[in-house]
């Protein structure tokens, strides 16, 4: 479980840093199951951040937690029309249980608006039982060789949000308040300039009326769809008979919504901020925020580096902070700064012998390379030099990808050629997109992307344009990038 | 999703109280796949607090979180004799993937022990890597059809801890560690007085060296085994190869263990507490622990008493108390005094136009019906008065559980047929037992039951006696109990 050499440099390969991130930092591991992973305890520490900060969120508006079988009958899968046709490809399928051969065979859930629908159409009479506002945090199943670790493996981790509503307007609503609570999350927990969209109607979640997404850009300019938040209309409640009375007595079928964030969110944290040297993470995700590295030659100098390791280690817990000390033998200072930087520790506290005699202490941070990221701090008030330094490196980074992001937005409103170059060029193209299945299938055979969504902030507002493929008047315009 | 009708007394029908309870204060519900549960977010918030407390101690003494595969190739089930003989007739099997016939089906894990044993046979290499601390929240199934909501379902919940060491001694003194973790969870939080002992060998896990246990006692007198802790020995090292060099470059095999508590947990605050009017929950697991009712007849009392409820509440909040003020219209107080009983709330407050007159509130405890346990109390220091009561109640429903428990514990040291009179009473009997299969499968014959543990703090250390079933000097004494 060792770092020995450095990863391959991003400039270099892009993908296979990304691998080398993975495994060197120790974030996931290939299970001996083709498609599936295993989550290691720095990257499960990672998610656990991710689950903090939404889960906080969920519940501060009025969500609350549930748990929903792994096993769905077959048949309910069958129910909603487009559903089926989205997820039948996909399907893990339990046929023998108990040693015997099952009646009917039992689904994995790749989602759960069936059994979820099955249950709501049960516990929902009245109007007065609305609004149900339900999260799972759960394991779902998708068929998926094509593994990338936390990108794409058959099973994942996620949320799924599950609500039913007595109006359309109220499901909307909800729809984009999830939206919005995904975006704050992304952009001040975890340093990364998402765009809020809609999705095409080639696009949108298999079932669902209009599906809303927030979109990343990894460091390689190529998009990568990290939270989605969806209006089920009434198709569901229709499918699973989810019906109420309203105040004057009368059945109506309920709207609901479902929204979802799933350990892929990870990998947008690697790609956002990673750089040549590894891992970049942002303050308030990283499971240590501080490493402390102990510098000395001999044993004498040992005792009081490591006396004046321990009182720092002691002053940043109790102020909340993350850290950690690497009193690893055997390795050199050296090493562990390349290790550290690697595993994208956001604050590197150094401690030799003359730091104990001026009673300071360096600091290095990870968003600034060298010399230039150094500074020798006092050890009296480290605790808000440290905090300060953080919410400084937070910052930073989310600033860096900002930065990144827009300088690779193109609008364009020109020819289809200029679209293409901009795509070829690994940008992403803003343009007018009538949103016909005709025009996404043609972008889509001409340079193998999709849309990825018609960005809720429009640049001309109530203006309208050639859609770039037909040139017919669009009244939106969309991104189109290369994806994950 | 509302609670018209009170429940079974308790007293009357057990059986029928619990799945009441369970059903009408709405921690879980039924679901369409047989054997299956849905857990509802009151109950998924108990479970929630058990988490919190379990986990907080495992982080504490050095473990960390990180996620296996949900599948388990089949062929390594049958890599340990003992595991896959236990495990085998439990087994749900998935054999379709993606449309596809799986070449080789994959198993859902009934536990974790046979893929995390493959993975740490790739990581660990040298002494230097271990300890390897590490432990999962997850999904698990067992095929099972006899339902009982927590109790017994075919997939649950739960946590399961997996570590490496480098000798027998410190995989015992972890196991040992574990256990007595659990029983520091179960007693300091949720108020339970379990009984911490070892597995006879009948009742061990299937492939371990010995298991210990914690045993608590429900409402019924029967017995919930609420946790166990396993030292796996060097058997699952070997069936998986995990070995380590060690400090004389020697190739040596891993020590392992292995420990868990799950959804069933949830079973035991129930039954452990519960009475005839339904839940009673330890004020440190409750999530709801104050339960605030606004009493007022017109709408000029409504104000002056709202105004107060929000008071209280948001210096309640502010104290960290987890209150809910329940506002709902067209109930009777009467009706909401009922409901929250049911529910287990440990602290009733009320608060009518008197008690806005004078600056008190009535609370009313759980643990002590009726006028005995309802006093007024002024609105100035409500948090310290409140937060006093809930350290009460907590003391008080050990105190009672404790009680309850130790008037049903028989020291019996007699004939077989005394032994048997204690067991119909429904008492559990601690006698010499000489932990053999065959007095074991005999009393099992008689009676229905099997051992429950060898406590291990023994009544009569170093002394020895004649086993209850067969007669022959046995070390150690043996509870023997009805179970669920």
């Amino acid at each position: 479980m060792a770092s020995d050499k450095g990863v391959t440099p991003r400039s270099e390969d892009y993908s296979r840093w990304y691998t080398d991130v993975v495994q060197k930092a120790e974030l996931a591991d290939y299970a001996p199951v083709r498609g599936c992973m295993i989550i290691l305890p720095y990257g499960y520490e990672l998610w656990e951040a991710v689950k903090n900060g939404l889960d906080t969120r969920f519940k501060a508006t009025g969500h609350r937690n549930a748990y929903f079988p792994l096993f769905i009958p077959e048949s309910f899968l069958k129910k909603e029309a487009e559903h089926v046709e989205g997820f039948s490809p996909e399907l893990a399928v339990v046929t023998i249980g108990g040693g015997k051969e099952l009646e009917e065979p039992l689904v994995i859930r790749p989602t759960s608006e069936t059994i979820i629908g099955w249950a709501y159409s049960k516990w929902i009479q009245s109007y007065r039982d609305l609004p149900v506002l339900i999260n799972q945090w759960a394991n779902v199943v998708r068929w998926e060789m094509r593994t990338r670790l936390f990108l794409r493996t058959m099973e994942f981790l996620w949320q799924e949000g599950h609500t039913a509503h007595a109006t359309y307007d109220e499901a909307e609503e909800e729809t984009r308040r999830i939206l919005d609570l995904y975006a704050d999350f992304a952009i001040n927990d975890a340093a990364i300039p998402v765009i809020k969209g809609r999705k095409s109607a080639q696009e949108k979640f298999a079932g669902a009326m209009h599906s809303y997404t927030i979109e990343a850009m990894m460091g390689d300019q190529r998009a990568l769809q990290s939270g989605t938040s969806h209006n089920l209309g009434q198709n569901f409640a229709k499918a699973f008979d989810i019906q109420f009375l309203d105040e004057s007595n009368e059945l109506q079928y309920c709207w609901t919504t479902s929204w979802g964030v799933s350990t892929r969110f990870v990998g947008a944290i690697i790609m956002a901020h990673g750089d040549d040297k590894g891992l970049r993470l942002p303050p308030r995700m990283a499971p240590i925020q501080v490493v402390i590295v102990p510098i000395f030659r001999s044993d004498e100098e040992r005792d009081p580096v490591m006396a004046t390791v321990a009182q720092m280690e002691t002053t940043l817990k109790a102020a909340g902070v993350r850290v950690h000390v690497d009193n690893r033998e055997g390795q050199t200072p050296g090493f562990k700064f390349n290790d550290w930087e690697m595993r994208g520790v956001p604050l590197r506290m150094e401690i030799g012998p003359k730091d104990v005699e001026k009673q300071s202490v360096a600091l290095a941070r990870r968003d600034i390379p060298g010399k230039a990221g150094k500074q020798f701090v006092p050890q009296e008030g480290i605790a808000a030099t440290v905090t300060a330094l953080l919410d400084e490196i937070q910052a930073s980074l989310l600033q860096q990808a900002t930065e990144f992001r827009d300088s690779h937005l193109r609008e364009v409103t020109g020819s289809y050629e200029e679209f293409g170059r901009v795509i070829e060029a690994g940008d992403w193209a803003l343009s007018w997109f009538c949103g016909s299945k005709a025009c996404e299938d043609q972008i889509k055979a001409d340079h193998q992307i999709v849309s990825r969504c018609f960005p809720l902030e429009q640049p001309h507002p109530g203006a309208q344009g050639p859609c770039i493929a037909c040139g017919e008047e669009a009244a939106e315009m969309a991104y189109f990038a290369r994806a994950y």
